[in-house]
C-alpha cells in the first residue's frame, strides 16, 4: 500500500473518534499544541532552515524564500492563533432545525464534521498548523499534501503536532502529512473518494485550476478575485476617491482588492480627472478607455485583455459607462463572482445593483477589501469561496462542517 | 459553435433575469406549463409514441418501456404537480442572517438562485418536466440532458414549457435541452464551468459515478443506498420485526430500502427463527451468517459481497453481532451513509448509534424508508444526497439555491 493510501486510511479511521470529542477536549488539543509550537521552536526553525538553504540553492525567487521562513515571530504568531482558536464557539453539534411530522416522527437538523479534510497547498508552511487547528476545532481529521519545497518545515511540523495530539484526547493520526510530493501522488489523491469528503487547495490560480478540473473529490473552490468599484453618477466625490483608491491600493496582492474601476460619464466629466491624479499619486499605474486616456498624463489605453486581467499589483482599469446597467453588465461579464462595490447615493441603483450583480459579496459605499472572515467577524477563515455550493464567500469554521438528520420514532413504518 | 455551447450561453444568459422574478411571476409560468401540458397531451403522447416504438425495436426490456411511457394519466399527474409547486414558499430572496459590524457595515446573507444546472439524466421524460419546474421556482435556469432513447419525447416536453413560458414573464430561453445525445457532447458537458454552476446526475450508479469522476463542474451526488436496520438487545420483538420488514420489503428498488438487517446475538436467540420466517413469508430471499442460517429453512450462507451489496430486490442479508459498537462498526464500514437504523429501548445504545453512525439520515425505531423530500414535509425533492458538502439527505428548493453577502456602507475603507 503507499505512503498515500496508507496515511488516507489512518485519517479516515479517526473520523468517528473526532466527531464525538467535546468543545473542550478539541481545545485542550489546541492548547497543548500552542505550547508545543513554542517549546519546539528551535527544532521548527533548523528544519526550515533546510527547506530555505535548497530554496535558495534551487534560485527561489527572494519573495518565495520569504513565504517559507519560520522565524521566531512567526511560531509565536501561529501559537498565538491557536489560543484564539479556542475561543471560537464549535459549531458541532448545534441543532439547526428540528420540527415533528404528522405521523409522530421526530426530525433533527444537527450539525456534525465534515469527515476527512484533504488540503493541498504551496510554499506557505504556516497553512500546515492553520489548516490542522481549524480541522481539529470542527472534528474533522486532514490529510494534509505541501509543496517539496517545504517539507522539512512540514514534516518537522506535523511531527509537533503529534507530539500534542499525543497529549490530548484526541486521535493521534487525525493530522497526517502525505511525505511524496510528486503530482502522480497529487493526482491520486484527487481520485480519492472513498477517503475524502473534500478536498481545499489553496494556492495560485494554476493549482486551485488543476484540482478542479481533475478531482473527483467535491472541492471547496477559492478562486480569483477580478473586482470592481463603480462610481455612480450621484456618488459623492470623496468617498468615491477614497473607496476606491482602498480598495485598489491598500493590499494590491489579494483576491479582494479592485482591479478596473467603472465611472459612470457624467460623474467621469466633472470628477475622473482629481480620481486619476490622486491613483497615479498612490503610485498606481492607471490604464484607461479612450475617455480616461485625455483625463492625465500617462494613462495607458486600456484593451480588452485589461478587463480580463486580475492585476494583484498597482495597475488599475477604467472604463467610463453610460448607466448602472452598463455596470452590472460589464461585472457579470468579466467579473470573477468574487466582491463587487457600488458608491452611489440613489437608493433604485444601490437596489438594482445588490440585487443583479452575480457575486459573493456585493457593497454599498464601502470599499471591496471588507471580504474576508476576520472582517465579516467569523473569527477564523478557511478561504473566499468563489463557487455557489456548500459555501458562498468567506468561510468560517461552519464551511468544513455537514449535517445530518437525526430522526426519532415509536416504531413508525412506511 | 456546437449546439451544446450555443445553449449554454443562451440559459446562462437568463440567469440575471430569472434571479430577479417575482414568486407571482414564477408561479404563473408553473400554471401556464401546466396548463400547456394538458392542452398538448396528445401532441406529447405522439411523440412519445416514437421513442416506445423505437425502444421496442432496439430490444428495449419492458421495464425501460415502462418508465418511457407518457400516458394521459402520468401526463395529468405532471401538470397536477406543477400547481402543488405554487404552493411551496419560494426560499429565494430570504435573509437567513442580518449583523453588523464594529465598524458600521451592515451584512445581510440573502438566498439566491445558484444560477445553472445542468441536469443529465436516464429513460424517464417526467425528469425534463420536474427539474425545469424545480428550477424556474428558484429562478435557475437549466440545461438538460436526457437519454437518447427518450429524445422524442423530451424535444416535445421542452417545446410546451417554451409555449408556456412565451405566455409568461420568465425568459424563454431558461430552459434548454441538449439535442445531441452523444456521449461526447456529455463528456463536454461536464466540463462547462463558464457556463454551469452545478451538474445533477440522475440515474443509475454508472451515471452517476461517471459524472463523479470526470465532472469539472461542482456535482450534486444523489447516490446509492446500502441501508441497515440494527435490532438491538432490548428491541421490543414486534417493532423490531416491523421495522425490519417494512425497510425492506415496503419498495425494495429504492435507495433507502434496507439492505442488512444486523441482530444482537440476545436478541437473535429469541427472535431471530421468526423475523427469518416473516421474512420469507414476505417472499424475501435471506442470506445470512452462519448464526442465521440455523435459524430457518433455505437461508442462503452469506459471504462478504452480500454485505457490500445494495440488492434492490427482494433479498436481504442478516448478521449477528455482539454489540452496538459491532453494529456501528459494520455500518460504517459497509454503508453508503445514506439512511441506518436502530431499534431498542436503551437509552445510551441510541445516542452513541445516533452520534457514531455517519450517515445523512440516522433513526431510532423507525424505518428507513421516510428518507425522502415528501416524507420530510419539503414539498418537493431534487434528490437525496449522499455527499456532505452543500446538501445532505433529502434535498428539497434549498438545496439548488445558493447565497450573497450584501454589505451596506457609508463609505467605510480597510
Amino acid at each position: 500500500m503507499s505512503d498515500l493510501l496508507k496515511k488516507a486510511q489512518l485519517v479516515k479511521d479517526t473520523t468517528t473518534s473526532l466527531a464525538t470529542k467535546t468543545t473542550e477536549e478539541k481545545n485542550e488539543a489546541l492548547r497543548l499544541l500552542s505550547e508545543a509550537l513554542r517549546e519546539q521552536k528551535s527544532f521548527i526553525m533548523t528544519e526550515n532552515q533546510k527547506d530555505i538553504e535548497k530554496g535558495r540553492a534551487n534560485g527561489l525567487h527572494e519573495s518565495l524564500i520569504d513565504r517559507l521562513i519560520l522565524n521566531e515571530q512567526r511560531i509565536e504568531g501561529m501559537a498565538d492563533a491557536l489560543i484564539q482558536l479556542t475561543d471560537l464557539s464549535d459549531p458541532i453539534g448545534d441543532i439547526i432545525e428540528s420540527w415533528d411530522r404528522p405521523n409522530g416522527l421526530e426530525i433533527q437538523k444537527v450539525r456534525v464534521p465534515i469527515g476527512v479534510v484533504g488540503m493541498i497547498y504551496e510554499a506557505r508552511p504556516n497553512v500546515t498548523i492553520d489548516a490542522a487547528s481549524l480541522c481539529l476545532k470542527t472534528g474533522n481529521a486532514v490529510l494534509l499534501r505541501g509543496s517539496s519545497s517545504a517539507i522539512h518545515s512540514n514534516t518537522a511540523l506535523v511531527q509537533v503536532i503529534h507530539d500534542a495530539l499525543k497529549e490530548s484526547s484526541l486521535p493521534n493520526d487525525a493530522v497526517q502529512l502525505v511525505e511524496d510530493t510528486s503530482r502522480q501522488t497529487a493526482s491520486e489523491m484527487f481520485q480519492l473518494t472513498e477517503h475524502l469528503d473534500v478536498l481545499i487547495p489553496r494556492g495560485g490560480k494554476k493549482l486551485i485550476d488543476t484540482v478542479v478540473s481533475q478531482a473527483s473529490v467535491p472541492v471547496l473552490e477559492t478562486g480569483a478575485g477580478n473586482c470592481h468599484v463603480f462610481i455612480d453618477e450621484s456618488a459623492k466625490k470623496d468617498m468615491a476617491i477614497d473607496v476606491a483608491i482602498n480598495a485598489k491600493t491598500q493590499r494590491p496582492s489579494v483576491c479582494n482588492s479592485a482591479e478596473t474601476i467603472l465611472v459612470q460619464q457624467n460623474w467621469a466629466e466633472k470628477h475622473l480627472s482629481e480620481l486619476v491624479e490622486k491613483l497615479q499619486a498612490a503610485k498606481v499605474e492607471v490604464h484607461g478607455d479612450s475617455f480616461t486616456v485625455n483625463q492625465g498624463e500617462n494613462v495607458i489605453e486600456a484593451t480588452e485583455a485589461d478587463y480580463e486581467t486580475e492585476y494583484l499589483d498597482m495597475t488599475v482599469a477604467i472604463k467610463v459607462v453610460e448607466t448602472v446597467q452598463d455596470a452590472i453588465d460589464h461585472i457579470n461579464h468579466y467579473g470573477t463572482k468574487h466582491s463587487e462595490s457600488i458608491v452611489t447615493e440613489t437608493d433604485q441603483h444601490v437596489i438594482q445593483f445588490m440585487n443583479e450583480v452575480d457575486a459573493a459579496a456585493v457593497y454599498h459605499n464601502a470599499s471591496t477589501r471588507f471580504t474576508d472572515g476576520f472582517e465579516f467577524g467569523f473569527g477564523a477563515e478557511i478561504g473566499i469561496s468563489t463557487q455557489k455550493l456548500h459555501a458562498r464567500g468567506p468561510m468560517g469554521l461552519e464551511a468544513i462542517t455537514s449535517t445530518k438528520y437525526l430522526l426519532y420514532g415509536e416504531g413508525q413504518i412506511k
